[in-house]
């Protein structure tokens, strides 16, 4: 299904926007969206799409996009899933770039109706040329433009940084997100995938590729559409930036699960971990971890070799750390004599070993 | 070297307490304690040993323990570790019940000064029947006592609860001790206990086992000095209180820093790891996790079974926890008929899988 995709732009950057099923009502994500772009600083046009109202909190709605005259790059649809063919069959009409379906109620529920419902969308897509982030997706964020195109304002609290997050769950990269926040780490774009219609992490990763404030990038996956491709670009993008993956619904009785949450069948967990590793992309085996490493690989240039010098405060911490390192098959650097001579003028022991844990040297000395 | 204590009491709730080694320098251990105690709440009395000043801070100091009339509970010691031996005969001959020895420069230097020394203050301990925390350790803290025997005056922080920590290394039992401050988890008693030169693990389960106060055990462990003790006991206790343990070491290259650091040898963690399993034992990946196991615990009464239902708000969520628990071997539950037929009364969903995301229901049905 995923095809190469050479721009991306008007997703992350669009000069004009549409909601449609736009909503007054202060629980539903058709009102949460117009919420999160108003808060973010958005420069560029916005317009509103409801059947119902005239207009939304004060500003004018109208009953189809088609009615409006001027152009438009970027839709974001809140309808309910029934009426969403009809939706992307005018944005289609209407010659917008770029849609973002929020609405759930596709190929996620795992029944006959919501895989017809999205065999349509994706054969309108296909027909009037429309990329599609979703269906089932929380939509895109970039604090550079600034735009918050998801249904969630209180992320405009995110600042701007080198890390992208890229997620197939919604809800996983809301918490990635506020992981990133409590880690004071910056953003350079976030985007849930939610179904990958058409648009798959293959093809977020070759926008990424380009996208200058990328540093590093985390990614919560549960299935690939396309895996040959996806590690052809992210082995080669890995080598300029940094990817970190969490891989869900590891265990093969998750299949169903994962198949009825984002309709992507997870696949053979193994196969993945051996070519994530092949093709030297970070595996993490928690969330916190994506960030923790993104946060630290972003913090240094890359390393030289793989021996690690450990210095602590308290030896416990030093450890774990060591530990860590050679159960992962690692070396710890050996101190020359050279290093032992220099420690050992600031620092009273007898052994200078790795790890070195400096203990209350730290306040008997003013040379450290 | 342990030996079955029937009460360590006086650790935990002393009269009469004395700093051996006060200092007036705030950056040493000999002057925080001073705060630690005082800021504790501590209702009995403290007394203090300087050789070098009458009056420490307004407090009166004498030369040495021997020289105060009344009885004492406990001594704190933070001597250098070449007066340890001196200062332990004084203790005995002061017919002082425990000492807690704070100073460094044992067995875990790994030289033959070091490992000479605590051969001295382990048979002057032996000889006048003195119980020792340490050397080499942070102390012990008990909130409902209330007393701080430990260097680090912030501790008194922690707010009482259920949760007994033990850290072999100082360090690690502060840090486990800011995460459960981090959790909002109450602490029954913190103790580390060094180079366990008289006192263990296994010693501090045996009392831990008959204090109402704790209902739960996190330990972080580098080495054992009587693993067969040490797991008949922690078998027996955690029917009743769980124990949850974090082992470091793991690796086989990591003995020899274990043993600079405490000097205990590590030991194989395989053998370690299967016999926790076969005991009961729950073992932690990380120090977070041992806390966040026993918040967990400490919740909820004993499971009936093994099976798991899961309820989220959002299906990424659902799919990483009944992952972890399919990966754990555990199967997860199924919902029974009369289950679906009342889940489906406040759901609008076609499909009622467990795990269950209940999603946009949350808003829009106020049954839930």
């Amino acid at each position: 299904m995923a095809f190469l995709l050479d721009d991306l732009q008007f997703f992350f950057s669009p000069k004009s926007v549409v909601i449609i099923g736009a909503s007054d009502n202060a629980y539903k994500p058709g009102f949460l969206c117009i919420e999160s772009i108003k808060k973010s600083g958005f420069k560029g046009k916005f317009y509103l799409v409801s059947p119902k109202k005239d207009f939304i909190n004060g500003i004018p709605a109208f009953s189809s996009v088609t009615e409006i005259s001027k152009d438009i790059d970027l839709a974001i649809i809140v309808v309910p899933a029934k009426n969403v063919p009809r939706v992307i069959k005018e944005c289609g009409e209407k010659n917008i770039k770029g849609a973002i379906i929020i609405s759930s109620g596709f190929k996620e529920l795992g029944d006959d109706f919501g895989s017809r419902l999205e065999q349509q969308i994706s054969k309108l897509a296909s027909i009037y040329g429309l990329k599609v982030i979703g269906p089932n997706a929380l939509g895109i964020l970039n604090p550079y433009h600034p735009i918050n195109a998801t249904f969630v304002p209180h992320l405009n609290m995110i600042k701007k940084g080198g890390l992208a997050i890229v997620s197939q769950s919604g809800g996983m990269g809301v918490h990635l997100s506020h992981l990133a926040i409590l880690e004071d780490i910056g953003i350079s774009k976030l985007v849930s995938l939610g179904n990958q219609l058409n648009i798959g992490f293959e093809d977020i990763l070759n926008f990424l590729e380009k996208d200058h404030a990328t540093k590093a990038v985390g990614l919560y996956i549960e299935g690939i559409n396309n895996p040959r491709l996806f590690l052809e670009n992210a082995g080669r993008i890995n080598l300029k930036k940094p990817i970190i993956i969490f891989k869900a619904a590891k265990n093969k009785k998750m299949n169903s699960s994962a198949l009825s949450h984002t309709g992507a069948m997870a696949g053979d967990y193994k196969i993945y971990s051996a070519a994530f590793r092949q093709f030297g992309i970070i595996e993490a085996y928690s969330l916190i971890d994506v960030i923790d490493i993104a946060k630290g690989l972003m913090m240094q240039p890359p390393a030289q070799g793989n021996r690690l010098a450990i210095l602590t405060a308290q030896a416990g911490g030093g450890i774990v750390m060591a530990d860590s390192w050679l159960n992962a098959g690692l070396p710890l650097a050996k101190f020359s004599s050279h290093t032992i001579d220099e420690v050992s003028k600031i620092i009273m022991f007898s052994n200078l070993n790795n790890p070195l844990d400096i203990s209350w040297s730290i306040s008997d000395s003013h040379k450290l």
